[in-house]
C-alpha cells in the first residue's frame, strides 16, 4: 500500500503549475509550497502538471526545480517529481557511471520492480540515454557479477502466477546441491533466480526451506565480503520480499552513524506511491519505531518535511 | 486486516433470526441459508441476531444450531457464532479438560489476542464456567509449563506503545545468557516473556537479534521434543508476530496427511474478523499457494463453503 496522500479536490493542473512558477519567484524559494503540492500528487498527476509547465513557461519544471532548489532537498523533489519509468532510468544510469557505480541499485532496480515496470524502466533508459541499460551493465561490470547483473537487468520474465511445484522441487534440489558444492556462481543457480517468474521462483525457495532446514539466504551468507553474493542475496530477497528488502535497507541507512540519505531518499520516493506502507510496517516490526519517527529523528528542514509528507504524514 | 465481507444491506436481526428459523424447519436443513447468513454478519450483528432469536423463540440459536448440525460444520458455525470472548472462553475450557487437553490453545489465546480481549475471555470464563482460567490452567499443568503458563495468561500487560531501548538492551542480554546457560526455565526469561507489554518484548527481542546475530526463535529450537521449549517459542512467537504464528499452524494443519480441521476452524473463526487476510498474504508467501486455494482442496461439502465464506470468497 502507498503512504501517498492525495486531497479529495485536487486544483487543476495549470493551477498547480502556476503555483509552482510561484514559488521559485520573488526573494527566495518557497519550499513549504512546492511540497504541498507535488508531495500530493501521484504520478499521473505530476506528469501532467510539468506538460503544462513546460507548455505556459517553455521550460522544464525540473530544469527550475534544480536551479531553485539545493542539496537533500533538491534530490528528493527532483526524483519524486520524475515519471517512475523515467526516474528509475535516471537511477539506474547514475549507478553504472565510474564515479557513482553502484551495482546494488542495479539489482534493487532489476528485482524489486515489476516485470512490466522494469521493462518500462529501460525503455525510459534507451530514450534518454541513447543506449541499452544491458549494455552499460555489462560493459561496467566483469566476471560473476556481470554473469548475474546483465539477466537479472535483461530477462523479461513472464508475469502470471502459475506455479509448477514439480519445478519448484527439481529446482530447489538443484539449488541446494550446488550451494553445498559452494558453487554459487554456477549456471543453474543464475538462471534459476535470473530467469524464473517470481512466484515460481518464491516456490522453489519455500520448497528450499521446507526441504533443506534452512532459508537460502541464511545459507549464502557464508562470506560478508564478497561482493558477488552480497548481490546474489539482495536479488533473491528483492525478487521474494521486497518489503522486507527495503525495511533492511532503510534499518542500515537510519542506523549508521550518519543517515546514509541517498538510499533513505531512494527509497521513500520509489515506494510511496507502491508499497512504503508495508515497507513501515515491516520496519516498525524490526526496529520497534515507527519509520516516520525515526525518519524524523534522522533528518532535518525542508528535507524532513519532504520525507513526511511523502509517508502521508504532514499535518 | 479482516477477510469477513457484510453486505451493505444488512437486514434486521428480526429478519435474520427468522430466516435462520426457517432454515432449520421442514424436510433437512438449509445450510446454503446459514451460511449466507451468519458467514456474512459480524460480531455485533450476531450477537442481536442471537438475543432476537432467543427472544422470538424462547430457545438458544446455538443450541438450535447444535441440533440442526453436524461434524466439522457445526463446529465452524457454533464457534464462529459465539461472541469472540466467550468463543476463546470456551476453546481455552476445552484445552484444559482432561480428553481435550491442549496447552498450545492455552499460549495461542494468551499471546495472540490483545490484552484486552484476554481480559474479556477470561471474564468470560468466569462468567460461564463460574472458576477462573487461570485456575484451571494451574490445576492441569505442572512444572516448568505451569510455571510458563500460568503468568502468561494471568498478567495483564500494559498495552501502550511506549518502547524503553536501555531495558531492551539489558534484557536482551539478560536473555541471551540465560538461553547460553541453557537456562530456559530461568525465572528471569519467563518474568520478560509473560509481563513485558508486547512492543517491549519486540523490542528486547529485535535488540537480541542485532546483537547476538540470531533470532531468539532459533536459539530456543534446541529440542523439538521439549513440549516447554514448543510452547515457549509459540508464546514469543505469538506475542511478537502473530500473522506468522498462525501462517505456521494452518501450514501444519493443511499439509498434514489428512488435515487438521480443528486447528484450521479454530484460526478461520478466530481471525476472520481480526487479521485473516495479513495472514493469507504471509500463507501465500510461504506455500506459493494463496490459502483459499489451499482450504478448497483439502476441504468439501458445508465445511469447505463456510470457511471459504468467512475468507471472503463465495460469490
Amino acid at each position: 500500500m502507498a503512504t501517498l496522500k492525495i486531497p479529495s479536490n485536487v486544483p487543476s493542473p495549470s493551477e498547480d503549475s502556476e503555483q509552482l512558477r510561484g514559488a521559485f519567484q520573488g526573494w527566495g524559494t518557497n519550499e513549504g509550497l512546492i511540497i504541498s503540492i507535488l508531495a500530493h500528487r501521484n504520478a499521473a498527476q505530476r506528469k501532467v502538471i510539468r506538460e503544462t509547465y513546460t507548455q505556459t513557461h517553455g521550460e522544464d519544471l525540473l530544469k527550475d526545480l534544480d536551479k531553485e532548489l539545493s542539496s537533500d532537498f533538491e534530490k528528493v523533489v527532483l526524483l519524486w517529481t520524475l515519471d517512475p519509468a523515467e526516474r528509475d532510468a535516471f537511477l539506474a544510469n547514475q549507478a553504472t557511471k565510474m564515479l557513482t557505480s553502484n551495482n546494488s541499485i542495479i539489482v534493487e532496480i532489476a528485482s524489486t520492480r515489476s516485470p512490466l515496470e522494469l521493462l518500462k524502466a529501460k525503455q525510459a533508459y534507451q530514450a534518454r540515454f541513447k543506449k541499452s541499460l544491458e549494455e552499460d551493465v555489462a560493459y561496467h561490470t566483469s566476471a560473476d557479477i556481470r554473469k548475474l547483473l546483465v539477466p537479472l537487468v535483461g530477462i523479461h520474465r513472464y508475469e502470471g502466477d502459475e506455479v509448477n511445484m514439480t519445478l519448484a522441487k527439481s529446482e530447489a534440489k538443484l539449488l541446494h546441491e550446488k550451494i553445498a558444492d559452494k558453487a554459487y556462481n554456477h549456471d543453474d543457480l543464475i538462471r534459476i533466480v535470473t530467469t524464473r517468474s517470481k512466484p515460481q521462483l518464491n516456490a522453489t525457495l519455500n520448497h528450499y526451506n521446507n526441504e533443506f532446514g534452512n532459508v537460502i539466504d541464511k545459507d549464502l551468507d557464508t562470506d560478508s565480503d564478497d561482493e558477488y553474493l552480497k548481490l546474489l542475496r539482495a536479488a533473491i530477497k528483492g525478487l521474494t520480499y521486497p518489503e522486507k528488502y527495503f525495511e533492511e535497507l532503510l534499518r542500515l541507512a537510519i542506523n549508521k552513524m550518519g543517515t546514509d540519505e541517498n538510499a533513505l531518499t531512494r527509497v521513500v520516493t520509489t515506494r510511496a506511491e507502491v508499497d512504503l506502507q508495508r515497507i513501515a510496517e515491516e520496519y516498525q516490526r524490526r526496529n520497534s519505531v515507527p519509520l516516520d519517527r525515526a525518519i524524523d529523528k534522522d533528518t532535518s528542514g525542508d528535507y524532513q518535511k519532504i520525507l513526511l509528507a511523502l509517508m502521508g504524514r504532514d499535518e
